[in-house]
């Protein structure tokens, strides 16, 4: 009965996101040894490092709640981890698949923008001051996360020396 | 081979995309159901029918690519829309559905925003200024459904009537 009430609901979220997290502490690591652009490489390492942070700043929640996170697996992240694995395991030009992994990774940042945005309105309207506080300053991070893959994809295959013909080749 | 080129990827993005709005055209109708709040229903039910026009958008684009879009299934869709899923199917207060459902919307509609978006910036890179267009329409449209889902959120459950206890029990 994960819909008996709001604070039920906020619970599922929560061990939602929990999984979420955990899924991608597996998942960085290989996009990380896939990126060719060391930037890329380097926003992958940093954002893992970051998701662990984010996974302690849950199970402080937790036990605040006096609550196990487990038993809950994020369908939604297997499914964009399942795409982002796709692209780490294709043949292809290494520059294209910077591309995709920005793609890819884009996806998943959004996935947690909108499920931590969600999450922690949940939190204020329940009166848990100190979790709003907590996931909010997760919801930032994954924002700077979001901005800086576009930066680095600005910055780097789409205005680098890669001509049209390689491009539709 | 998705990584051969620029071009192999915005196609294998497109057909991701074809997948998901197909995908959700078969979700949205079980969401307008589920859901109880009049202004809620209407918004599911006015996103099915832009949602036959984004599949619509797609498939002038594969005709002029000349390509058809079959072969692909987008498995973050299919994680989102399970999501969803339960949150129809789950007994409880029908206003937490509501806000289950919103939540559920929401992730939705980031994920195409994410996705729109790096299938336009490939269209723009590979020179195809029509289809640039097309897609900036559609992720225009799943920004504003997105900003509508929020309006419903913090004009409905939130702050109507219900009291602490209901939302704690």
């Amino acid at each position: 009965m994960k819909l008996a009430s709001l604070r039920y609901l906020y619970i599922d979220e929560l061990q939602d996101l929990y999984s979420a997290e955990t899924q991608l502490t597996e998942a960085l690591p290989q996009m990380a040894v896939a990126a060719r652009n060391p930037d890329l490489k380097k926003a992958f390492r940093d954002h893992l490092d970051q998701t662990y942070g984010h996974i302690q700043r849950l199970e402080t929640i937790f036990e605040q709640l006096e609550i196990t996170p487990v038993g809950e697996v994020c369908e939604a992240m297997q499914g964009l981890i399942a795409e982002s694995q796709e692209m780490v395991d294709d043949y292809g030009d290494p520059d294209v698949r910077d591309v995709a992994l920005i793609a890819c990774a884009q996806r998943v940042e959004h996935y947690e923008i909108a499920a931590y945005g969600a999450t922690r309105t949940f939190a204020k309207h329940l009166g848990y001051d100190e979790h709003v506080k907590l996931l909010q300053d997760t919801l930032n991070e994954e924002g700077e996360a979001d901005k800086l893959l576009t930066t680095i994809a600005e910055g780097g295959w789409f205005t680098s020396g890669l001509n049209q013909e390689a491009a539709h080749k």
